[in-house]
């Protein structure tokens, strides 16, 4: 069967999105692509261990999306084996030359946005739009994906190149909470060095940055107060108003001050409090993130969020409860990474601009693994290839310049292929 | 077939708790007795006009709900007719004397609260707790309706009484929006004298209060922030922040001052913002209630609340839209009412204490009915039948004292068959 | 010298306002009258115990009262006497038949309201205005000095009345705060019969109620969140911001529930945070009052807003110091003492209607004598004369009608005449 | 009469802290100082013309001031031309050699903060700690004045140096509201070179930056809520709560977003609100500053506050006005001035090291002299001279290390005769 073209591929991925640890379907895509092209794939549990992770969706969702699986017809086995979390995929080739193992990390999984039904919004009017109302490829892992499996079978078909390149897809993204699974299961051990890429990040089509730099270490927070519940008429002194303690503490988490010099973001996504109208709410739920681009800054920040939240607890007279359910960290670029970069880039056709680096004020466990990689004295890099976004990232009109796809795998395959890697 | 004792009904009903416009299972519960009784039974449409109607939930709810009864093996031909909130059903027996219409009022509809497991909660020790997680009868309209189908059992069973008695099964009781559908599509039109009645509020069992006094008119509105989502991290200025102006809100109507001489209430019971950690959110949607004992008041207030909303969105550069979901009004007692109901309760085995009067600082949607009836030169009550509930009205542990149930059968029966409704 | 006329003394006392504890002008006058008059006149210290009180405002504050009133040509010697915040005043005249010690209030001080300059203003048009900016008798303090003075003076000159007659001038009854300085002093100690009166509160000229019911026990706080200062733009972060945790707990702190069948109140008064648009603000001090119609529930409101206050600072980081500077209690009102008002009352010319009680959403610090006499035995009231205000209590354009005050002496004096008092 | 030393005058300065506008006493003590020493001296309005300025004390305060300075035995003729706010000063020297017209800017005030009495603070250790409680000179303004002046002798005792050198003693610079009111009496229409210099910014003694860059934008508003009040306990519902509406603002005003790649300030550190704890406040007064390193930010922001304070003025049923008290812009450094300052320092005794630049991430309205000289072609440039600060600006601690001030003086000096100001 010849391969799906890469923009036919991310097509279909950015038909179907699945978020964070449901990406099944997303999953036995690459698997069945990259198996029938030669890779050697691992999935499910061996690769991705989400024991003891505390970002998972709960048991009903995680089932759920293994019933969506089913009823579009992914095979059984497959989402068996990715159900409950485990919806990494590894897949290896090794080339016919002696050289190092060289990680490519491509995430998966998609957002909980809706996706714009404008005929100016080009998914929409090429028939490719998400098939799932509320949610959407906002962010171009689906074109990561499909540049991965593309990248893996010109591999496969050619293996004049050094060393195993291993091709990591890893789960949720969004909310840095599926890199660590990849870790955990070892994936990263052995390897001598890791690359990761994203597409976009506002640079025009045809730019490539051999780093990003400013990526923040960043911590994720569910939040939960717990008060008590009360008739709102009848007894509202009697209630503790949890949903009172969650918007103090919104107000206060968003009004911390700044620290000079040091780039911090703090945003409570998501909140989610009380039942009914006339009953005082008695649970508030919230997503919080925290960000800075220097770890001692973030943990001191995290501190001052925890110190909000049990006073606000306290204020209200609540209980509050505080769980990590993501955490990714500052992005360390090797420099004879971001040479080699630097240099297949300048071999990429359709390349016209390659940047030594370009600023990304956003967060990424991709550095987890890169983290992981260095501390056993690997390598690691983090590259952006341009992609012309027309509106910005979780934005319902976002999308990707499909030009930069096959410009993405070129640049990939040269840089691999190339042997800079390799040196030290 | 014997008709199942009024205790094994609520048993039954308070199993199977299903919420405002989707009580298509209570409702088939009804149909069936009562029409095997040998009432006169109409549901659905022509006796619930919900045309209009705000306060019904969506599309995909009320869908669910009926996939739901068809499920637990609901008369398909029924689950029809009760689909998309049409849920309410009106029975009537006339009697073997001439005489008035007296419609009596029991509502339907259970609460989004999770039920207690606790051994020490009777219906987890008896075996009948609620079925379906996250939701139960609460409010102990379970009861209210075993009573109502009970009644009119006995009604049916011996006609030797004035008049027509004309059973007013209500959706959606909680958040005061189904009374509405029934006096829309004309139950209440030829009705001489209206009587509700409500088991619990805190008075112990083998009391009655012949009048339910400081009952709060009440409006509920669905309000929702829209703002602009944006990446938390890269451009968290580009966003406009619907949680931030909902939290303001919140606390803003919650610091609205109290009114001298008047009782007033205000809850924002359930907010729900934002959609993951890392944007910013970009809608809030607010269940509030707005209450007070009297009907200027209440409008002071409800004014007071609007520019509230319109503040805080405007500080955040945010639209904001209010809808109303349901309104009821205060509570006017007709003498002759009140003093039949004392005649009757006095007459009632198990009755100890018959008050005037108690307070009953909540509201109902009954009071539409109410002022439906008395608006066309009809009369009509509230009363109350003590239950000795072990925990408040909406409470995980709210429950019934069941000897409250045959009591309440015997009172109402004595009400309509001793003629004192009929004199003016 | 004649005396001068109970109106024009009101308007006198009108003209120089005085806030509590600094009444020295107020009460130099009421003595050099009743002096004249023949009353045993004692004050200062002797009859005024501040010790250990919280609410007395700073050094600074009370020495330029001093300074004030000695340029206003004030006595020195009083002046001296009345200073520090012992500005109570206690005259007595004993009648020339046996019977009890009848005490009556009358409170001295002013408030913190700049008064209207409209010419519909009668003080404003009648050229007696305050001539302090910024402060006016905008409660009616003024009247019941004169009256106070007035009957004084009467009973001075006709002794033909049962027992002892002691007036006790009160400082500082705005705050509730100076009511316990007479009773410290062991004023109220051979108290008989306590009664208190109130001019205005919305009754009209001609009424008089024999009972103000309702009347709330609270206590004021003062509070200050302290934090840390820091220069906003080199290191807001090095702060810790008062402000923001006074803002927080002042928008929970009114956002604290009602409490069904109990008639609360909670104010934040005052804020004053910080020195300059640069700094983080360091310091924050709030003036808050909490009240309630009965002990219990003021208890429990307290407590809350002790909660709230502590977790406002927890979720700053800040400490936070509470001090009481006020207190009054709900009022027990003696029948026999309600009664021989409504005798006196009956006979009062000019008063049309005699009303057993009115409400009174207030409090006052009188209760706290009306305590200190009935735990020992004897008995209290709390009476009321309607003055047909044209504005509320404490509004800028609050006025009293001046034919209320010879009314009030009139009344006041058939009180004390007519025996009733004595009666057990 | 021999000059005093430059360190003697600080320490004579630091003891007489005046705030902005007020600095009488210390403008009369530059004026006498370098008329002594033969400068050419003008002052009060002619230099400083504060028509229209909104960021003037009040009447009170200035007059306050003026009585303060005559009982310090200030020459009265120096009083009345300094007061009402014209506390500027300009000193001329001209050299023997022609050259352009260089102007420095010295800052005369200090800061409404309380200085520490800890005998670890050098200014407490040496007896010449703040004179005046509540006021301090925690910024180093006291050190610039007496460089200035010591400037000022020297270079009028030894006149070998080109051109004019004009040095401009500024009232205000805290609130940035005082360059104004020079620029507007045309002290920069016909300067050339215009250098401003602040000691500290937490470089060590000997270090000198050439260039203060960063410097922020700002604006400082002072904006009062007006509202109605109302008594707390009888009646409020008629209030409407200018207190409740600045809390709600000063946090939404702390919960703006950052803005990426901008730097952003936002501080409310002034509240004052209500009068009295029965009293709902009906008016409150905010002190706020925005800062943005770019003037576009600025606007944006500025643009945002006014968003916010019109919504929660709307929420709170309030009005709101708006006044700007003072103004800075970002600073443009001319490279042949930072050439200069660098090439000066390098010749100056004691600099052991000399930085081109060094960031302030702060605001001065040196910026507002700079931009008008710059405007009409001239030149201009911001220097820093390290001083071993203890503590940050600001801070009750703050001192400054006086071996800095004899190093200032020689650098300055270098810098006017040293010629190479007047380089293009």
């Amino acid at each position: 069967m010849t391969p799906p073209d890469v923009t036919q591929l991310r097509r279909t991925l950015h038909a179907h999105p699945e978020v964070g640890f449901t990406e099944i379907g997303t999953a036995a895509t690459v698997i069945e692509a990259l198996r029938a092209a030669g890779c050697t794939v691992r999935y499910g549990a061996p690769v991705c261990d989400v024991t003891g992770l505390t970002g998972l969706p709960d048991e009903p969702e995680l089932a759920a999306a293994a019933d969506r699986a089913l009823a579009r017809g992914i095979d059984p086995t497959l989402v068996t084996a990715l159900s409950g979390g485990t919806t990494g995929v590894v897949a290896s080739v090794t080339g016919n030359l002696p050289g190092p193992v060289v990680a490519l990390r491509f995430d998966l999984d998609a957002l909980p946005v809706t996706e714009s039904t404008d005929p100016a919004h080009a998914p929409a009017a090429g028939g490719f739009a998400s098939t799932r109302p509320g949610y959407m490829h906002a962010c171009g892992h689906d074109g990561h994906v499909a540049v991965g499996v593309a990248l893996g079978q010109r591999l496969a078909a050619d293996r004049d190149f050094p060393g195993e390149v291993r091709l990591l897809f890893q789960p949720a993204e969004e909310g840095v909470r599926g890199a660590r699974a990849l870790a955990a299961a070892g994936c990263c051990d052995d390897v001598d060095v890791l690359v990761a890429m994203h597409l976009g990040l506002g640079l025009p089509t045809g730019t490539v940055a051999a780093a990003a730099v400013g990526m923040m270490a960043t911590v994720k927070l569910r939040v939960v107060f717990t008060g008590r519940p009360a008739h709102a008429a009848l007894a509202p002194d009697q209630g503790r108003n949890a949903l009172l303690g969650a918007a103090a503490a919104t107000l206060a988490l968003h009004g911390l001050p700044p620290v000079p010099g040091v780039v911090t973001r703090l945003n409570v996504g998501r909140l989610v409090a009380g039942t009914a109208a006339n009953v005082v709410p008695a649970r508030a739920e919230l997503d919080i993130e925290v960000r800075a681009d220097t770890e001692p800054a973030l943990a001191a920040l995290t501190e001052r969020v925890a110190t909000v939240l049990a006073g606000a607890a306290a204020m209200h007279d609540l209980t509050v409860e505080t769980t990590e359910t993501g955490r990714a960290t500052v992005a360390r670029h090797d420099p004879t990474v971001t040479a080699a970069v630097t240099a297949a880039a300048q071999r990429t056709s359709g390349v016209t601009t390659c940047r030594p680096e370009a600023t990304m004020t956003a967060s990424d466990d991709a550095t987890v693994l890169m983290a992981a990689v260095q501390d056993h004295g690997g390598r690691a890099g983090y590259l952006l290839v341009g992609a012309g976004n027309p509106a910005p990232h979780h934005h319902s009109r976002f999308d990707i310049d499909e030009r930069a796809l096959p410009l993405a795998v070129d640049l990939l395959d040269h840089l691999v292929r190339d042997g800079n890697l390799a040196a030290e």
